[in-house]
């Protein structure tokens, strides 16, 4: 059974206890985007055959994988390693260079340059790394410790504060690709960091979405909002929640309680108190929606930004479940439909039986 | 060999023409959004299987498919059909209710309600309509006459001229998806027309982009647009191009060279000339990509406009061939990967050679 026939089951159990199937069309406040929630396109049939997930080719992967321990030599060069704690050779998790970049470390930074019609391009300037989150192939993120994950979470920690010291880079975009139609082409776990020279467009979006909000309320969106029966669990630190208007279903985001403007402000405790979490909602969706392939996406606030937006910007973390294929109408224009209310996705994770 | 192995392959051969293909970052003025070039990722490894094409069930679609001539029965109601010109009982087209909608046509139109959170929400009110292009299970949009062609434009156009008599319908968005991974549940060729209580976020950014431009030099974007070495072919009254900050590889416009906001403005002269260079491009796609998925979505402009604003906007005609799997960064970003130059992937596809 593929994530799409999971996810519409799912979404065929949910929308049974949904009294009013009417659609709904929900803005949220932290992007400003339009999404559309239509419990009855649920229930739509397919000619298609369902798509099982790809499994990642059998064959000796221990020979050719290059995330693999002992095939460091086929890497791209590395950046550093965290060692095990008794054997200050091996490694746990190694952070080194995408050897197929999307930007180049090498380039000199140029300014936006005007070419013709007013079009503007620049330099591909940038980093583009790899985080390889165990040296075990058959590894998951889900497999490890709360102790393990928060080491992840602090090599990414650590990783942004050294592209920190790079005046030209003005945003880290941190995010995992997890199964083939998460858009991953390696199944080894591993996750990727690539540092930007301009901030990109759903960030800047995200911040003025935010000011606005600041400057009506003397408040952050973040910090105001109420979970109530978006919730799905909570640690120490942390809250996790459905957003209002997910834009896809089953959608969760990580939202620190306390009002921190970087993901690189995160400490040590906290960190592990969000790998547990982080572990807790993997598990969930794996067993809810049949070890769906999955994204997820750290939305931190730019560097050398400015100081009166601090009060305003709050990190988070996304996980997006991929069910659903986009098609046409999303690309044209980028209101998504989904076919899951948010307090009934939920609903559904709250009580998701842990054995 | 699936189409992202189609694509692979493609952008090997063009990136070996291409002498420094070092990364650029492009930003495209109609749409405000930054788009990373960079060929080096177009040779990375892959350890899933290549994703094949998902076949439809080969099983009795005339006995289930909805959209078969005979299975009028199985569909939501019918808005119009269009007849052969010999057999007035007959059908080669029909525009039928969507039986599963994402809006409702029978829900009143709310106000924008504020709920808790600063969240706001509205009533899923609108229409969503299907437009079957053939009563015929095998044949698809490509193998369709440009007169045919034609036919399934001006249906969309006189659906959207009765659209426009809702003084609450802001935008109509028509788009088709052929292909499971382009997001399509049913095989036989289809299209879609969404029409919407509000105008969507990706239209109104498009519309202050050209906004913009028309306000520093007096010019709509799209009528100054240089097609130089980004022209792939020509009719009497359009040209087609890859854009210059392409969002995905192989994506194509369809420009109208004389000044047009509204699609619907289309008469059918030009119906007939669109239809012509529609399949031909199909055909070209189909041919160099290995018949890939694809999307295509018509850009237009609201209705109840303002009426100073139609001289900037200009309508056209995108189609996007799905060739990869986006990942956890453009969904976090707004910001693509394109693996191919636009004017490497415009050369392609001009001098694609046609049996
Ligand atoms: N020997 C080696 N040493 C170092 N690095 C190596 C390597 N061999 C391969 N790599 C890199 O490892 C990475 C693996 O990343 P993922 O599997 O998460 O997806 P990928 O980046 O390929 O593309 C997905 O994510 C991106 C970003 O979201 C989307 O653009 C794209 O469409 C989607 O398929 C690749 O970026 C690759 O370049
Ligand atoms: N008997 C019947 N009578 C009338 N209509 C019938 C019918 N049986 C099915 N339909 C409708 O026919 C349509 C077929 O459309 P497509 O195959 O283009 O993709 P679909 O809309 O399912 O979803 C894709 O496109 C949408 C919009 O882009 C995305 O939200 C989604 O994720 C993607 O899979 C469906 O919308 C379905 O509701």
């Amino acid at each position: 059974e593929g994530g799409a026939a999971a996810a519409a089951a799912a979404a065929a159990r949910v929308n049974n206890n949904h009294n009013q199937p009417v659609p709904e069309i929900r803005k949220d406040a932290v992007h400003n985007r339009w999404v559309i929630f239509s419990p009855a396109r649920s229930t739509r049939p397919s000619d298609f055959k369902s798509k099982s997930n790809p499994t990642p080719q059998s064959s000796d992967h221990l020979l050719n994988c290059p995330f693999c321990l002992g095939n460091e030599h086929l890497c791209a060069p590395e950046i550093f390693r965290v060692h095990p704690p008794d054997s200050p050779t091996d490694w746990k998790l190694r952070v080194i260079q995408n050897l197929y970049p999307a930007l180049s470390r090498d380039l000199p930074l140029q300014d936006h340059q005007e070419a013709s019609s007013g079009n503007t391009k620049l330099g591909g300037f940038g980093f583009h790394d790899v985080v390889i989150e165990s040296p075990v192939h058959s590894v998951q993120l889900v497999d490890l410790s709360p102790v393990q994950l928060g080491d992840v979470l602090l090599a990414y920690k650590k990783r942004i504060q050294q592209l920190q010291s790079y005046a030209s880079v003005r945003y880290v975009q941190v995010f995992k690709n997890h199964g083939a139609s998460a858009g991953a082409s390696l199944s080894h776990s591993h996750s990727q960091i690539i540092a930007l020279p301009v901030v990109p467009p759903a960030a800047s979006a995200r911040i003025d979405c935010m000011k606005q909000y600041f400057e009506q309320t003397g408040k952050c969106k973040l910090c105001e909002i109420q979970a109530d029966n978006l919730l799905i669990n909570e640690s120490a630190h942390f809250i996790s929640i459905v957003p209002f208007a997910a834009t896809f279903p089953f959608e969760i985001w990580i939202i620190p309680r306390d009002h921190s403007s970087h993901f690189h402000e995160l400490d040590n405790d906290k960190a592990i108190d969000l790998g547990g979490l982080l572990k807790l909602l993997l598990r969930k969706i794996s067993l809810q929606l049949n070890n769906p392939p999955f994204n997820f996406m750290i939305h931190t606030s730019p560097f050398h930004f400015n100081p009166s937006s601090l009060s305003y910007t709050h990190w988070f973390l996304q996980i997006v479940p991929q069910l659903t294929t986009v098609g046409g109408f999303e690309i044209a224009t980028g209101c998504y439909i989904n076919p899951i209310f948010p307090e009934d996705a939920a609903k559904v994770l709250r009580e998701v039986q842990l054995s």
